[in-house]
């Protein structure tokens, strides 16, 4: 069985399958045989190695189709250029979800996965992996991150805009399990800084694990542009009924981390709102539980996380 | 940069590299050039798609590399049966690590990625995306779950051995989203209960997102068989300093679900010791923070956890 990255894909893959079966029962197939699999099978999404991050579920399918995998019709962009050339330029940008054009011929009403291709899910994505990077420290001498302790482990709390740290790609959440060779497991947050102020100016390598402690949940906005939950300094306290935030199983008693992949931590309420509004029709949201970044956060002075944290945008 | 499921696969894999760059440097290449990237460019790990699942990591490269992506040199059954016909028969299996044979040629000391083919690795995948399958209920007229209400949400706190809700491959810590096309945000566990009892005796349609509390982390066996961590009542109590579960980033705090993707919940910490002692070299742990088991956990009497939990290795 497939796994999709939020109930509306579900339902709209479903739909398009439903209906593509109805239509090829009845109606003769215009493109060739040989393109287009057996209606009766599921939809497969084999893996493109040229597209945008895949993520393949343990259960079986994939869990976000490309947009040329779709409900396995052969759409290569060979194919695309043959049967349907209005679409042929829109699939390499790849970053917007293809808008339904006029139907026509046996592809008619195909929809493309709602969030398969979104920018914002790929910023977003957490994958839990290991990797390396390289530090340095800038002109004063900082790398610009504070990190806490939590259970025996040790985690970035903050990020300073425009400091190594930040171009390095290090986030808000990240586990730090070595620096400079150095298993940093059991050490206090002090330890940690001391280790840092310690190193050499260049090439402080260090090995970190991607956000454990957070998950992304994929919310399609409604009619009137609304995903479906309050948040108050940056906290889910409530959902809306059959909103996409209910639908999609978001959850309270959680803080708000990341919209689009783009970090939020410190910033004002009505500001996240702004972001989410800017933010186009599928916004991605990353969320920790709040006792957990309740003791990330609450060492810190409430000036550093809103003056210095580093809100840029992820490249991809 | 690479996404690595553990830390010693980094370490392999950054070994390798040097080792392969340092050796390629001196000796002249008895495989065919054409067969060869260029040893300055980092391992690629291409997306095999007649692999079992692998992972994408968002900041570039492949979380679990399959062996015959290995380094960037052309493994395909083919070129093995041709430079080393004694891997040949060993890579279609990949369940097992592979482990180094006399050396020869210039593919002397090259090591498999330890926990990429592993089929613990495999079982435990967690995915966070979401699934809809369909539940019947037994002869006894019951699906064979509980559920617990977390943030709004339900969990699956309970999938009794041999019910339908176990053949359909529910799991602990698996969060309900709709039963029957209703969604269940912000339900109590009892209306979910009257919901299942209400419901027709098949084609119960149930949509989950896959056990969005849990991760997995990877961990490797020393040279006397240890991973690293005490456990106690199945709750991790202590890292050994500098072992793989200190490596790797493992918390206190965190209570064990999976060994392997074989549920735990409810077995001795001495049966669940042999079960790690059985696993083979590389164990993967999925776990989850120890005060959200506790809140799935405690309204439940223990005997049902004990004599009822679903207890399968489950299928790939």
């Amino acid at each position: 069985m497939s796994l999709y990255p939020s109930l509306e894909d579900m339902k709209v893959d479903q739909l398009a399958t439903a209906q593509y079966r109805y239509e090829s029962q009845f109606a003769p197939l215009a493109v060739s045989p040989a393109a287009v699999s057996p209606p009766t099978a599921p939809p497969s999404y084999p893996l493109n190695p040229t597209e945008v991050p895949v993520l393949v579920g343990k259960r079986g399918g994939s869990l976000y189709p490309a947009l040329s995998d779709f409900m396995g019709l052969d759409l290569s962009p060979q194919a695309l250029a043959e049967l349907a050339p209005e679409y042929a330029l829109a699939i390499p940008q790849s970053t917007a979800v293809a808008v339904p054009a006029a139907p026509s011929g046996p592809l008619a009403g195909m929809v493309a996965p709602l969030s398969g291709q979104s920018l914002g899910l790929q910023r977003a994505q957490v994958t839990h992996g290991i990797r390396q990077l390289t530090l340095c420290k800038d002109a004063s001498g900082k790398v610009g991150i504070r990190v806490q302790d939590v259970s025996k482990g040790i985690f970035v709390c903050l990020v300073m805009k425009g400091s190594p740290a930040a171009l390095a790609g290090l986030r808000f959440g990240d586990q730090i399990l070595q620096i400079n060779g150095t298993t940093v497991a059991g050490f206090t947050k002090d330890q940690v800084h001391a280790l840092f102020r310690k190193s050499a100016v260049n090439g402080i390598s260090v090995v970190v694990r991607d956000r454990p402690f957070e998950r992304t949940v994929t919310l399609h906005k409604d009619s009137v542009g609304h995903i479906g939950f309050q948040f108050k300094n940056g906290k889910i306290i409530g959902l809306v009924k059959d909103s996409s935030a209910a639908r999609n199983g978001l959850l309270t008693e959680h803080h708000l981390l990341e919209v689009n992949g783009q970090n939020v931590v410190g910033i004002k309420d009505k500001d996240i709102t702004a972001i989410i509004e800017e933010g186009g029709s599928i916004i991605t949201v990353t969320v920790i539980p709040s006792f957990i970044y309740d003791h990330m956060i609450n060492k810190m002075a409430t000036s550093l996380i809103k003056g210095s944290m580093d809100h840029s945008i992820p490249d991809v």
